[in-house]
């Protein structure tokens, strides 16, 4: 079965920490993120600042990545899939950051209940992105990672339905059709955030189904 | 030529029938849009329930496909491409379905020209899905697929003109910024729908090309 | 190192030529939009045609790629890979032909600044994919590749930024909601267009990275 596995996972000591690393700041990224929105306008900056220097920590591991493979012969799978999970993992963080930032720019004082419901579920999202991705380096446990992107499908479903909920209840309630863009935009990169989850479940996928 | 095709795919009794079930769920899903933004507004209901429950049923038969891919060992092509082109059917449906869902949520009662002409092109872009992943199967006539692709191209072309068009004409006569807004998120829905089938399209070329 | 290139790449005459070709469209095209941001409005006419017109240049070439791929049995490097690198360069003159294409259909007729500014990192972004796609052939300097990438995803980081302070200004500054809309779809298209450039980048590692 996940022979190809067995023989080379105990021997990467590069790739599935940097992972790990990766998924766990996603983890940190995304508290952040909850702190962000359920915090009264006085007490946001230190959440936005952070969410910025994650940010830029998040790069910098994906490089580390993408350096260790163009110096690593034998890696403990595909090539271009290390380098497919790493990029998908760094998308996650750019719409979290994304998100941040236009709350920031678009000077979106309310944190709507919407908002808030989809900071959550990309937490919820994140939880599970970090779940799978440390399951990778043994794979003794294929379900927990296919249970993980299941549920990352089912957030995802989630996301979407609150989003155009959300924005059809603009249309409803909201007459300034400002505030309504503004809105939608915060909304949509927080619901993209959870699409860049579900990406890298797909990955994940990809990677169980050629090596099962 | 296509030698590996003609030795394994006479042995698969599992890949083909359920991506022929998903194409022709497609179809389904766009004769449904199609009667959709072709009926007045009492009679719409029935269209939008159905397209949602034929959303469910793509989503059991993509489901499908992925615990077969967990169990087989032996696929008729790549199992990342197995993955891909299912992964790329399932999107479509999630488009056809988010284009109607909007047009709910956002009560647009008025179904304008565009959205006729975009849902007619969503409708083309599933036939030539479902004409391509039908003759996947025997390989014989590579030129029907490469062909179905080719017009996929084109069709999705024309969907980002009558878009473009369309929304041009919203800022040109339309002077409700809320309704500009509402027409130009359906509108995009319905044009990336089409973008999808391009996708499909991109798989089903990648397909061939390594198999050719 | 590279020595599945070093073997093959010699004797190809054929892809190598059409990617350079493709990539020096994309200068010409991002040149053209260069001056069609940077003129007067009655001076526009010419560089919304020859932006038209390189487009199906472009696509030209790409069908000329896929058409070389499918009576070509050895290739410089994987199928899926040429298929993918030629997809994504036409995905980049589709998002600058779009951009030329909403200015005009939108009647967009004061170019601010940062819609000369997105122009500008777009054409550096094509300068940049050019120079890596040259690189391709021989492969010696993989550096050259490697810092273009970086470079690109250091020009879409700065697109993004660029992007979300121009839309924040306009609800600072614009009290127009239709007027908000249009630049920022214009906008949004010439942003897209660079991470197009990013996704030529990932392709073009992603070659690398299986390569080296």
């Amino acid at each position: 079965m996940n022979n190809i596995f067995s023989y080379f996972i105990p021997k990467d000591r590069k790739f599935f920490p940097l992972f790990e690393k990766a998924s766990a700041n996603l983890i940190d990224m995304a508290n952040q993120l909850e702190g962000l929105v359920n915090s009264p306008e006085a007490l946001r900056e230190p959440y936005y600042k952070s969410i910025e220097n994650l940010e830029h920590k998040g790069d910098e591991i994906t490089h580390q990545i993408y350096l260790e493979l163009s110096k690593t012969f034998i890696t403990p799978f595909d090539r271009e899939d290390i380098h497919a999970l790493a990029s998908a993992l760094d998308d996650i963080a750019d719409y979290i950051h994304g998100s941040a930032n236009r709350m920031l720019l678009y000077n979106v004082t309310e944190m709507t209940e919407p908002i808030k419901k989809l900071a959550d579920l990309v937490k919820q999202g994140c939880v599970d992105v970090e779940k799978a991705v440390k399951e990778l380096k043994n794979l003794k446990n294929i379900r927990v990672i296919t249970d993980s992107c299941v549920r990352i499908n089912s957030i995802e479903n989630q996301a979407d339905y609150v989003f155009d909920k959300a924005v059809g209840d603009l249309f409803d309630y909201e007459d300034d059709a400002k505030t309504i863009i503004k809105y939608k935009e915060v909304l949509s990169a927080l619901e993209t955030a959870t699409d860049m989850c579900e990406d890298v479940a797909n990955v994940l996928e990809s990677i169980l189904v050629k090596n099962a």
